[in-house]
């Protein structure tokens, strides 16, 4: 079952390069930076073909973004990801000043937004962008359904 | 004051990293890897020189010793590094199966392993090193002392 109302383009260009991540046999995670509604940033899962332990989406997003700006903050921004980050990518979205984070769908396993360590609710917490998950709930974790059972 | 015991090398070298990151007018945090003893990769705080909001001297050091494993995970590999890490470090340092993280100071403000989130305690955490604090916190400490005050 897809989305209730239209998708929005961030968001599909998102899934689609968590497609193209899973062509090349990476985790199907897909991200953008925008700003004032342009794409400035894009980026896939990388690990195994970059050899980065650091290679999740959101990071390789935003440091495109970063490098395109000049600036190692990106003050203004909005983050769009396949999947609700992790406790690494939430920290470096806090550290970019992210403005407003949107995700597709929640992972309970690994998410550090709405829970396990909730760390844009922890005190030391320096920014906290507003948060918008469940955006694409059924095309997403379908992505990562048929990712892990095919590799049963 | 200076530690009471000799600093172990690789401290002793991530200490000079955090020196050399000062000079370049970034803030002092220096951080390396080392499989069976040996560094395989060293880092810096390079956030501004790099427009790179995750380049942290902890992803900067993991990064280039999997470039230098041909692997994505550091499996096997220890940490040092001159500060307590942050939530998107500490996320890193478990993505990259870190077997031991060695660090020369806490930070109340920011840390994310014995405050704060304490992230290897979740558990949703994946994998957990074993961890040694405070290796050298008369040094770490007054190389940020410093650096502050100079800006103040």
């Amino acid at each position: 079952m897809s989305s209730p109302f239209p998708l929005p383009d961030p968001m599909r260009r998102a899934l689609a390069l968590a497609r193209a991540a899973e062509a090349a046999g990476e985790v199907p995670i897909g991200a953008v930076v925008t700003k004032d509604g342009v794409i400035i940033g894009e980026g896939e899962n990388r690990n195994r073909r970059d050899h980065d332990p650091t290679a999740h989406a959101e990071i390789v997003a935003m440091r495109a973004a970063a490098i395109h700006l000049g600036d190692f903050r990106l003050t203004g921004c909005d983050l769009w990801v396949t999947l609700e980050p992790c406790p690494m990518c939430a920290g470096a979205i806090s550290h970019a000043r992210i403005a407003r984070l949107y995700y597709g769908v929640g992972d309970p396993k690994g998410g550090a937004i709405e829970q396990g360590p909730r760390l844009f609710a922890q005190p030391q917490c320096l920014h906290r962008p507003e948060v918008y998950g469940g955006l694409a709930e059924a095309e997403a974790s379908a992505l990562l359904r048929d990712f892990f059972a095919a590799r049963r």
